[in-house]
């Protein structure tokens, strides 16, 4: 017999399987395929705990991690939503919003507050550990985009402009790690990968 | 100017991408897909997170966490191994030893020292914390089956006994876990899912 808490705990983890259906606009390396949430997710998390060095502030890693592993979730209600998609992006708000509270009523009240709060937290990017969390969405994805030679980019046809006023985010979290995002930038540009 | 620090954290983030590529024979729900590492080590990340309240010991949940995040990088070089294949699992040790030492060292020495020693204690299941974290690398993939009809059993003609053998560890980490798990394992042993 397994208990109501327990049971709504594993609804909510059979829920999540679905994030691995979801594909971004980033490919693998490798020229691979689309990556999907759960894989980007998985990585952020990995890479917070290996960059921690660089955040510009003393963050809880764990925190971060947890962030990273969930930031993704509304996107089984509400799809993903490419970056450089203006169209979309008018919409995204109240998808998330609806998607946010049917996904996490799965769980029990006190962890439906829990990850409320930490989604949430993730979204505003104004503590500590919301800016690094949100410059490993940054990164990770340029990492990726950059050992494929900015192909998401070419693909998309965006601009150079559009990329940094995205990226530029990463400042907040890692003065470090934008060093590297502009020298990374500034290369696409010159090398006709960004407009 | 990447500094030579940062630059071999990146070399590593990025061999981690193999991960997605490697599968296992474990499918998503609704008869979907078969799963691959990066999915299951995330999947199992967020799990320990939301089920730490039912470990048998207090844990570090950020070390299992990491732990779990981790617990599967060699197979970028070993490949993996059904729990259930007796004879893949004979080379299985030698193969994975190499894939260590040639992967951790892509990193920095300390970083590679920290991982190494996080992998190791994984493998030993000696602590909390490594308890706990391989009580969710077998509740992860049951969970899923149980979705599925036991459909991952059936395909290898998998006995009930042998998947008493693998998942009693679960009981080390979590008896609450282990009780779920041994009733989903007679309901399919019940339903002729289990030879």
């Amino acid at each position: 017999m397994v208990s109501e808490r327990l049971q709504k705990q594993i609804d909510f983890i059979l829920e999540l399987d679905k994030e691995k259906n979801i594909l971004r606009q980033t490919h693998l390396t490798n020229h691979g395929r689309r990556e999907n949430d759960a894989e980007h997710a998985w990585h952020m998390a990995v890479m917070a705990y290996l960059l921690k060095e660089y955040s510009n502030e003393e963050v809880d890693i764990c925190k971060v991690m947890i962030m990273c592993l969930i930031h993704d979730v509304v996107e089984i209600d509400a799809g993903d939503t490419y970056c450089y998609d203006e169209e979309a992006k008018k919409s995204q708000a109240e998808r998330e919003e609806a998607a946010k509270k049917r996904l996490f009523s799965i769980l029990p009240e006190d962890q439906k507050e829990e990850l409320t709060a930490l989604f949430e937290e993730f979204e505003a990017g104004e503590t500590a550990e919301a800016r690094f969390a949100k410059a490993m969405d940054n990164f990770q994805p340029l990492l990726l985009n950059n050992s494929n030679d900015g192909n998401d980019w070419q693909e998309h046809g965006v601009s150079a402009e559009k990329v940094y006023g995205r990226q530029g985010g990463t400042k907040l979290g890692s003065d470090e790690l934008y060093k590297v995002t502009d020298e990374i930038i500034k290369y696409h540009k010159e090398a006709g990968h960004l407009l």
